[in-house]
């Protein structure tokens, strides 16, 4: 039995890692943790036969501890790691939203546990610092999304085929909601139009960061660190039909890739399972004929310009990844809550960028408060860029 | 060095195996047959300085003898037999077209020798017996064509994942020139009109084998012998861009695809190169945004008899398949002859194996005299369907 801890339980990660738990052989939850909704995590708890979860809200903690006497209720960041540590867990399944993932990843590498990453945040703010972590350790770092899933499953046999046969990596984009629109039209379209995304289901800040391409460009990110690719072998191309998740070109022209119906349970089981690949007769198989056409095109990055910004903070290193990471989660939420036009989010980042630059990275805590600061004067650009 | 002995050099698939030689690192060819194209030969015995070649034509082996007197010219099947036995070879490139490929298969197996296989009829008649002998011998067999070859690099490594996880095989095909007629349509066609293959560049007889979609058929029974599913588990399925070769469906619902511009060099060195993988940069890389869309259909099997009658032949098992090759063969020499229709060629194959029938098959020596058996009733077929 590989024992699994799950960070992020109730949300879509965290539900579907427990239906995948529940439908296939070898997997054991030992231990839970949520951000706030505490009712459903201890509803899971209790389905789980788990006696010890934690909640990061302290209030939410407090209710639950209330609400659940014969469990024990671990309360806010110090009870997430002090889960995870305790929890005796083979591999810790990181579905924490936002950069308050970051710490866990570190601790459980630290901790020499391999991790399933489902927290674009740890790698995209941190990537050198965690990449040299589980160098360290030992700890494994298994990809969760499905991109990023999908070459991990081509580029890992490929590298027994000997060094340096891999030439690139393509990471697939939908193209999000708004895919062929100008920028003057892109600038009146409200948060109900670009959360209505056309082939994922997924939370509301990953789908707006999927109608800006810039889910493409923190992918892009991820790729980097976790292949050790130059970033200039990294592609995006828009495949509306999210059916091919990603790519390798290899050294005599032959492309492998990796295809399926969308469905965040396979890279799920995969990165539990892994190294083993589990059955799920539940997935839909994928049925090319009924598809009958797969379309490919370039991002049009004068449009969606979030690309192109994220591409240059992964040119320029250092903090300037976690700036922008942390300047794009503000302005999105400042989109989302109508105080700024979709194509202002782009405009946040890039001010934000500019503002603070890029500076070399050595210490997992000194991102704590490059993200905070880039939160200030994100919210201050976003003031600017008003409504 | 990997040493490699080139059978049928002088043909396509040999005179591409040549330039990947001469292009990549590793590899030294020792030893060059062909059936008729002394001059050639010759040739390519000279530029590579080799001493020693095998005409399987008694009179062509004659002619070069006279015409190369600095070098050793052997004659006839037992001539290509003994430049087997005697080359030292690592590899040997079994790129021989039709029945007479079957022996030299079994030779290079029998000694141990690894095949690259470009031979189609060695595993669609003696499949098998062939891969028994492999097995026993510890020689391993490494298609060639591009169908096979993809399947092989996409198989390979995921069974290293846990035995069964392959659900299923996908085999592409360009549905040929006349994909999207009528039957009534296919019974006009001239062997011009045949030959104009839309997406790949090869033998009369393979592109004939591409319109009638029998080349499917066949490589549907040598992906069956190769990695041993059975043939309810492999698929056709008519993808006209030829880009994507071939697909794995695994037990999570993910696909596994192997895609790439048309070019046997990239099947041809993955053979000779195996187990690693040799840099090509002389083959066009993949720019899917240029080709802009893949597009699926299933086989029309109603019209595209050839298909449907193969796949039951394969079922039948035992000598089916053999008969079915040398009556396709008979059938499609007739055609270009312009002595039968198109339509025709089908109804000679089903007509001979249902005089035939399936018969178990325990020996090599037996194949010859099926395959000599079958041809002779097709060709009093072919008489029959005559025009």
């Amino acid at each position: 039995m590989k024992r699994v801890a799950i960070l992020g339980s109730t949300g879509s990660i965290g539900e579907q890692a427990i239906d995948v738990v529940a439908h296939t052989d070898g997997l054991e939850i030992v231990a839970l943790s949520a951000h706030e909704r505490w009712e459903r995590a201890v509803e899971q708890a209790r389905a789980l036969g788990i006696g010890r979860i934690a909640i990061a809200d302290p209030g939410a903690a407090a209710s639950a501890a209330r609400a659940w006497p014969d469990g024990e209720v671990l309360a806010g960041m110090a009870g997430v790691i002090e889960l995870i540590t305790g929890s005796g867990a083979d591999l810790v399944l990181n579905a924490i939203v936002g950069s308050a993932g970051l710490v866990p990843t570190v601790v459980a590498l630290s901790e020499g546990i391999d991790v399933a990453l489902a927290n674009k945040e740890s790698l995209v703010a941190g990537g050198e610092l965690v990449m040299a972590l589980a160098e360290a350790t030992g700890a494994r770092i298994l990809p969760v999304d499905s991109e990023h899933a999908a070459l991990a499953q081509l580029i890992g046999p490929e590298r027994a085929n000997g060094p340096g046969t891999i030439e690139r990596l393509t990471i697939t984009a939908s193209g999000g909601p708004f895919r062929g629109r100008t920028r003057e039209e892109l600038a009146a379209v409200t948060p109900d139009q670009a959360l209505a995304h056309p082939t994922w289901s997924m939370g509301a800040k990953i789908t707006i960061d999927s109608a800006t391409l810039m889910n493409k460009g923190l992918e892009v990110i991820e790729a980097h660190h976790l292949f050790e690719l130059p970033y200039e072998r990294i592609d995006v191309i828009v495949h509306p039909q999210s059916i091919i998740h990603g790519m390798v070109t290899l050294c005599d022209g032959a492309v492998l890739a990796h295809l399926g119906c969308p469905d965040m349970r396979v890279p799920i089981a995969y990165a539990l399972h892994h190294p083993e690949r589990a059955a799920l007769a539940q997935v839909a198989r994928l049925d090319l004929a009924t598809v009958a056409s797969l379309t490919f095109e370039e991002p049009d990055t004068r449009v969606f310009r979030a690309l192109a910004i994220a591409r240059e903070a992964a040119l320029a290193g250092g903090t300037a990844p976690c700036v922008l990471n942390a300047a794009n989660e503000v302005a999105v939420h400042a989109f989302l809550e109508g105080r700024i036009a979709f194509t202002a989010i782009a405009e946040v980042i890039e001010a934000t960028l500019d503002e603070l630059g890029a500076e070399a990275l050595r210490e997992f805590e000194a991102l704590l408060e490059v993200d905070r600061h880039a939160r200030e004067v994100a919210a201050g650009a976003v003031k600017g860029a008003g409504l």
